[in-house]
């Protein structure tokens, strides 16, 4: 028996033969992440080039649904849509000073009459143009303006399906104020609609401080939907006493003291020179010379923006690159190659080589310009152990030449080493040089003076466990799935495009500006690697594809095919999105399919029917009730009625 | 006084002064079409670079609103929806041949990992690698699937605003079917899809006959809005009497007879080569020999991908290019220079010019490959003239020869020509060459046979008044606008794409294909070109971007404020779209703004509201009644009801 409803139109594709969905047998290979496997084999996506999907009716569906989530809320926060090109002139990126700084993610072109153009990853430029265009006055201001768009970074490694891909759908909000309290009050705004509307998609997100990266301005916070998958990029710090959450490159933290009340004892109470052979890492040195990392300052060569750069943080500490650059003042950081090390140290006397560098007379070296970034966990440090550019031999009993820490040389902080085992309290002394014998050759350094660097900040990646540093309690880490962010943007864009509206006074004043995004794509991505099990997808009702699906056992069962037909007619009546799986196939087929696309409802029309029930699932808990067929159309029809 | 409703949200941005929109004075100075000039004035769009524009806030709800619509009876018609990306790899374009064919309107790029790619014109290449991916099994077939998305174009020369811009807002819609059958049923569905979608959007729309061009396929038509607009960019040729309807580059007629019982006598009898100096035109050629121009067998260089092709016709009539085209197989024609023609042929003898060019013996010449292709209305002429690539010469009473027109010289086909005006049916007969002694140094030519091209097809342009192919009644031309279109693609891409799928029988058949195109963008382009007046646009109400404008007179007048609020929560609270002008300006800044923006409905709050009245104004005709504003609201709501 085939359906004896007429079905046309739009109808007609809500049987589960006509809608345009083929799922897969196995996980495609080459997915990593569970919302990438997952919604390929249940037929949502199909990779089409590296990093570039086809959104199929599933999809598009899903996708739909957010969207309209968002549009919602930014209309109700008084926000208005428009739609900006996807293709933009280098002009306005030369203007904003970013055509030279953006980087290979800036998809670059020629057009026929070889102009060059990029395709749009973000909008700040074209959207201070329309603003310089259109609002001219005072009596305009506030405005927010969004839009919809897909979008374009070429990333250099792409992955995790709608994750990190390269062409992604995102909402771009960019406010336009006349003060940065205007600004404010439009920021608060904005997260609280942010609030609303992952709330609404059915996501569990934490609202983190975070960097500003490409975008620029000063401050900025990230919507982070919390997740234990491998999809989860992002480490991210809170505070479980306070509401202090961050990005781990945005993070701060208070430190234990370390070190305290330990005297220096025997040679270390001297600046020296000492063999430390073979010691490449921290672990290293810190088992040779028998001493905790926190007293050493480990150098670390980084390459930003193609310029060397020195790090240096205390040994026990790693240090956050994000931050690092920001420093710097740079786009794109790399840590250097050992070739590059060697290339630009390892000459003229100097035998740099990873484990023996040091900030040491390195300003400016073998043709290389040379930055020195010094964290603030080295400040204080006193007596410390240092590279100094020379194999197999480190500087101990250092110190700071210069500031506030000249003179500091001798003072209260020791080093104390017991049978290679660390007791930081332990106030026994023994020289390392007389009794492990590994300071022979060491040349005499009385001085070891090193000059503080000049940029002395935060580069710190903050751990687990340190503390908060709004209330002082400890830290807890958690991973995020990074799914909005919004930016205090301020005059970073008005100012050098020249985007200024007359004040009350007549005067030309820049726009204070924001500038809040969403990533649709990745919301509903994210959203499949907070929901699922093994089986299959767990759509929240609200951004499922389909509220429910209609399965007859057997569809050469004319009872049962009755009773779906009328369970499938009562909902699409009332306004339910419905499948009816029509196929003749086996019954588990059907189950499997069903659980893997992840329809929020299942109404399953079997035997029991003769008993007059359907079986009703929920696919959340995989729960699955007897009840009569009218009930089972009932719980869904609320349920989508207070959505 | 300022307005007492204490809007919030959404409701905040239909106040007129934080409505994001700027009406300029005059109509921009680079605008050519109406449309162009009327959609940048009152404030719809801003061009962004050549061909590119911003879509502001109100453009965008013209947009949503056509989309809707599309969308709404694509659905219904049973077409699921999907999204494609922007971005689009070489290699796809490669199985297809179009790789190479496009020509430069496809927009090629790089990137990082220098892979070729492309920013999609249109998704047929991605449509069928999608398909042959899902669609295996004939139990799926047929399907319908669609996207709605920008597309860009690198148009040579960007022109008329969103009507022939580089990035624009498309709906394309692809069919997978089993027959030929399959497909003419979905495509007659299509064509009453869009039928209704173009009505619903207000549009008068004619489907009419087209060339497939790049696209490709067998059958195709357009949907055309007539305008008599600058903006009609093809000519339509229609019948009255039957449906026949088709743009330029595909129509054909009937044409009436010509020379028929005219006989030719004289030394026109004789082929021969005569003196014609100075005959660079047909029409110099007409006065010089005394004769009507279907006696001339013109001759046209044109340059089609790059290769010479020679174009006969009658000289009376057109070449159209893009018939020729397609008889050549090309994909980019225009005609040749003078300096291309004197570099082909004007060596080696050849005295080859303008005026004077001809088929004989051109085949291969002077290294270039030259084809030949006659229109049919060559086919029948008989004792012609004919260029013979000879400055200042031509062949006169030459014959075809081979096929069955071989051995026909000297028949019944006569010229006359009479003191220079050329009476057809006149019997009397002089010799040119004796009566003006033009002929003198004329070589003699006794065969005067040329042979007939191997391709002899119609590459003619239609003029009106020529007789309908169908009924024969006469023909008349107009202008139109595509704003779709639609094509049978048969086996166009499936076939070289290995696009399948498994019958009833397990053996593998390629997809019949058909792809239905509407342009979004330039169906709201359209729409202004069809209702505007000098003062401004007037909308069709299912696509304005609000229904109606409440204007107070004098936002000081607490009355009037207190009876447009009201009027304005009575239309909100009913669902209509309505903006409140709310701003301190004069009312005839506020009036000519309503105008030009094109609000379908104006409700005026003036001094008559003494009387109990507002001024109720209907766009469309300007039509202005007084009325009570209840009864005021009640149209408004009335109308939207209906839409």
């Amino acid at each position: 028996m085939t359906l004896d409803i007429n079905l046309k139109g739009e109808y007609e594709i809500m049987k589960m033969s006509k809608l345009f969905v083929q799922t897969l047998r196995e996980f495609p290979s080459d997915a990593e992440v569970i919302s990438h496997k997952m919604l390929v084999r249940a037929g949502y996506i199909r990779k089409l080039t590296s990093g570039v999907y086809n959104y199929l009716p599933l999809m598009w569906r899903v996708l739909k649904k957010i969207e309209n989530i968002v549009r919602e809320e930014m209309d109700a926060a008084g926000a208005q849509e428009l739609l900006m090109p996807f293709v933009q002139p280098k002009e306005l990126w030369e203007e904003s000073g970013r055509w030279e700084v953006y980087g290979k993610e800036l998809m670059r072109l020629r057009d026929r009459h070889n102009r060059e153009m990029c395709l749009g990853p973000t909008h700040e430029e074209i959207i201070t143009s329309i603003a310089r265009d259109g609002l001219k006055s005072y009596k305009q201001l506030p405005v927010n303006l969004y839009q919809i768009q897909s979008k374009f970074r070429d990333e250099v490694r792409p992955r995790f399906g709608l994750l990190r891909g390269r062409e992604f759908i995102m909402k771009d909000a960019y406010s336009f104020d006349m003060t940065q309290e205007g600004l404010e009050k439009e920021y608060a705004n904005m997260a609280q609609a942010y609030t609303k509307i992952f709330k609404r998609c059915g996501l569990n997100t934490k609202m983190v401080q975070s960097d500003s990266g490409a975008i620029g301005g000063s401050v900025s916070h990230e919507f982070m939907v919390i997740t234990d998958t491998d999809a989860g990029e992002n480490d991210v710090f809170y505070c479980d006493n306070c509401d202090y959450a961050a990005n781990s490159n945005h993070a701060v933290s208070k430190l234990p003291g370390v070190n305290e009340g330990v005297k220096l004892t025997g040679d270390w109470q001297t600046a020296q020179i000492v063999d430390t052979p073979n010691t490449h890492s921290i672990e290293e040195l810190c088992d040779f010379l028998k001493i905790p990392s926190t007293l050493i300052v480990k150098t670390l060569v980084y390459i930003i923006d193609k310029k060397s750069v020195l790090a240096l943080i205390r040994g026990d500490k790693q240090v956050e690159e994000t931050k690092l650059m920001n420093a710097f003042g740079g786009n794109d950081i790399r840590i250097a190659t050992a070739g590059e090390i060697e290339e630009m140290m390892g000459v003229n006397g100097f035998e740099a080589e990873k484990g023996f560098i040091g900030p040491k007379g390195l300003k400016e070296y073998n043709g290389y310009e040379i930055t020195v970034i010094a964290d603030e966990t080295v400040k204080e440090m006193k007596n410390f152990v240092i590279g100094i550019n020379q194999k197999d031999k480190h500087g101990v009993g250092y110190n700071w030449q210069g500031g506030k820490y000249l003179g500091l040389v001798g003072e209260t902080t020791s080093l104390t080493s017991q049978g290679g085992k660390y007791l930081g309290l332990v106030s026994e002394t023994t020289s390392l040089t007389s009794q492990e014998g590994r300071c022979n050759g060491a040349e005499s350094d009385t001085k070891g003076l090193i000059e503080l660097p000049e940029t002395v900040t935060d580069i710190r990646l903050v751990e687990a466990g340190e503390f908060c540093p709004q209330c002082g309690k400890p830290l807890k880490v958690t991973r995020g799935i990074e799914v909005g962010n919004i930016f205090q943007l301020g005059t970073k864009y008005s100012k050098p495009m020249n985007a200024v509206y007359l004040d009350q006074n007549g005067k030309t004043q820049p726009y204070i500006m924001g500038c809040y995004g969403i990533g649709i794509s990745r919301t509903a991505a994210a959203a499949v690697e907070a929901h699922y099990d093994e089986h299959g997808i767990k759509w929240p009702l609200a951004i499922a594809p389909y509220h429910a699906i209609v399965i007859p056992v057997s569809t050469k069962d004319e009872e049962q095919m009755r009773v779906a037909n009328d369970i499938y007619l009562t909902l699409k009546k009332h306004g339910a999105e419905v499948v009816i799986d029509d196929r003749d196939e086996r019954a588990g087929v059907k189950f499997k399919d069903a659980d893997l696309i992840g329809f929020p409802y299942q109404i399953i029309v079997g035997k029991s029917i003769a008993e007059g029930n359907v079986e009703f699932k929920i696919r959340e808990t995989d729960e699955k009730t007897a009840m009569k067929p009218e009930e089972a159309a009932e719980v869904v029809i609320t349920a989508i009625n207070n959505l």
